[in-house]
């Protein structure tokens, strides 16, 4: 049994009711005790004691005078977002970078261990550790660790399945290693999963528009989340929310777009499997296609860059009109747009956002993505299905590893809230964390 | 609103409590009132004053002392499943099949209306509606009318995006024909997430060992379910049931196998896309294969045939050694075998249960299917993933029309049970039913 068991779940209806009203919260800014009555269907009673439990423990504040009540007033509360953090860590496969947000994923700090090959894992896995108990121990308002490893995930087991071009990864039991390593709880989800835990958390756009007048929001935030954030990066992955829920399957292994082929008859994928979306778009099959001898005179110097500066150098020369350059980028966006067709004939979902490094392809990529998905997905479908880049202040899938853990905050509000001031107590100093500007990579 | 809106939810903590006493006693036959509350996490007191209002209510009835029972007596408790009674209609490209089955599953009354065209279907949709309500006039004690419809089903429209090969049901708009056309619930689902409820429902090896002894079973029911039902019939379908939910996406649009394509240059399809796997191993896609002039030598008259008695004659032939049939059939079954490896890259089930025209190959179909998971699935996923035929006692997407609306009765037991009253009050006689070997399709 974890040390941190109690994080997992509310232990109380009282409880469980402050998390309904810090997730409304977290959603939707600032909002009245009135309005949080009727969103939830609770008494005005009721929440005013919920509430005022809240504020003594140090979760809501009072924000003034809320515009627009009419004859009475109408005090604003909102979730205090900026006095609880989180790290994130991203393991990809040949970097690690890791970040201190707020719950509102603001970016506070951030870092990353240095670029390894396959022999440094187990150096870079004590790394990890040593990094994240010092920020740990220099802010004691972080209440929880967040992690985002590349799929297949094995979740009960804590294992990666398989990391293509990288197989050192898969020895390493990412549950052993960390779960119990730190202070407080850690969490850990597979990297898509975790990128569309932080488009639904922390994206603008998707959020209810704030409390406007005496009745609130005009759309009430129940409506359930249907949502795909498609990563495109070294590996292809996918995480879905489906009717506000993340799909996981059996043993995590759900939602592998990357490994689901394209063509039978297609590049062979170390997962075992022919044509495999991941082996046309991903930046490792990019970076590949680049160094092939088809294109040795047009990238010359690609074979010492790293992947993400060969898709970078790919992007540069599509945007200055290169012509072997944008016919690979037009190729290489069109399997992305594959991928979409497949994601929506799969998963239906109301929004799909695009991610990670081939996302840096920026408006031409969405541009062939969005003419693939017209010529090939049913236009009842794709119709009501919005197609984006992801436009999060971060990497998604580092403020994803950060998501994870604001969503389990969310869980279980009150929980994280008592370890905030056990830890303060126990530190005894205020937290002090450089501003994001300010950090060493 | 629906004049049928209240049997939706149950509306009290004990009608919620109900519904899971009900749930738990289909799923697992014959338990004690101590198992149950073991398992529910109820007090022996609540268990037993919500059993006698069960029993009162005509749900649940004992069965006697259970076996194992060490110093007190044990009585068993048994959902009364063949007390009420569900018509489940099949709506495929071109039949239309009902039954009539109790909440067990157990088939009583079977028919089908005409093969139709195009054409046919407004008086399709009104011989339907005149057949269910005759079979309801005779029998009060069927309290609700499942149905199962091919996807792309908009399910909040009411409406199929496509069926290809047969456009006409494009225009039948199911919710108004049909939600309101009897004096019972009626409810509509897409064909192969009605067969993948059958599946969980009514399939006896998934069920939990009945009581054995005075602990109960040795695991409890509480393990979420996730399972696949791939329908391989004149489309191909999939219905995923994820931690024991069904997927369904923001239209209904989720889980279309049959449109996710296994080779972006592939046949075209007509719903827009390339080499839909509907497009190489459904039924229509085998019969077209057949009549081609490859193949004129080898089935000269099956241009005469159904798409049914074209899938037979193939599975004869091959079972009698004949070379293009065997030839034939391998590309078919390898193909149903890329589909899986897709469902288990997307959705992750443990068990994936193959039904339809095309099981009917058998045993050739399954160690082809399994050949190919086993070459190109990731064996972590693979090895933790069961592929059967379907094994129900009838076509598993009709029992799957009927699954849709005994999910319902479960969902809310109390409100059917007043229905079958206030039915069988209304009607004045007790419900006659034809055994089903002696109806008449």
């Amino acid at each position: 049994m974890s040390k941190h068991a109690t994080f997992g779940a509310p232990s109380s209806i009282a409880e469980a009711n402050q998390a309904r009203i810090a997730r409304l919260l977290h959603q939707c800014g600032i909002l009245s005790r009135a309005y949080i009555a009727k969103a939830l269907g609770l008494t005005a009673p009721a929440i005013s004691k919920l509430v005022a439990r809240m504020i003594e423990s140090g979760l809501v504040t009072e924000t003034g005078d809320l515009p627009g009540a009419r004859h009475r007033r109408s005090i604003g509360l909102a979730l205090k977002t900026a006095a609880y953090r989180v790290i994130g860590v991203k393991f990809a496969r040949s970097r690690v970078d890791w970040g201190v947000f707020d719950l509102a994923g603001k970016p506070l700090q951030q870092g990353a261990l240095p670029l390894m090959s396959d022999r440094d894992i187990p150096g870079t896995v004590q790394a990890v550790t040593v990094q994240v108990n010092q920020v740990l121990a220099a802010d004691p308002s972080i209440i929880a660790v967040g992690m985002a490893v590349p799929g297949p995930y094995l979740r009960h087991e804590g294992r990666i399945a398989l990391v293509t071009s990288m197989q050192g990864w898969r020895g390493v039991n990412f549950l052993n290693e960390f779960s119990q390593a730190f202070p407080v709880p850690t969490f850990i989800e597979q990297d898509a999963r975790a990128g569309a835990l932080a488009q639904n958390l922390f994206a603008p756009d998707h959020r209810t528009p704030r409390l406007t007048g005496p009745n609130g929001p005009a759309a009430r935030p129940t409506a359930a989340t249907n949502l795909a954030y498609y990563l495109v990066g070294e590996g292809v992955g996918l995480g879905v929310i489906e009717s506000g829920r993340l799909i996981n399957g059996e043993r995590g292994g759900a939602t592998e777009l990357g490994h689901v082929s394209i063509d039978v008859n297609g590049r062979p994928c170390e997962c075992g499997n022919r044509g495999c979306l991941e082996r046309y778009c991903s930046a490792v099959a990019i970076h590949e296609t680049m160094c092939a001898p088809e294109y040795s005179g047009s990238f010359p110097q690609v074979g010492g860059l790293d992947h993400a500066q060969a898709c970078q150098l790919l992007f540069q020369r599509a945007a200055q009109g290169d012509e072997p350059a944008s016919e690979l980028l037009e190729r290489v966006c069109t399997c992305v747009g594959y991928g979409c067709v497949s994601i929506i004939n799969a998963f239906n979902p109301s929004r799909i956002v695009i991610g990670d490094l081939v996302a840096g392809a920026g408006r031409p990529l969405l541009d062939t993505v969005r003419r693939i998905v017209s010529e090939r997905a049913l236009p009842e479908l794709r119709q009501s299905t919005r197609i984006c880049l992801s436009s999060l202040p971060a990497d998604a899938t580092l403020l994803g590893a950060a998501a994870v853990a604001v969503d389990r905050f969310l869980q279980a509000p009150t929980a994280y809230a008592s370890l905030s001031k056990q830890r303060a107590g126990k530190s005894g100093h205020k937290p002090v964390i450089r501003p994001a500007k300010e950090s060493q990579p």
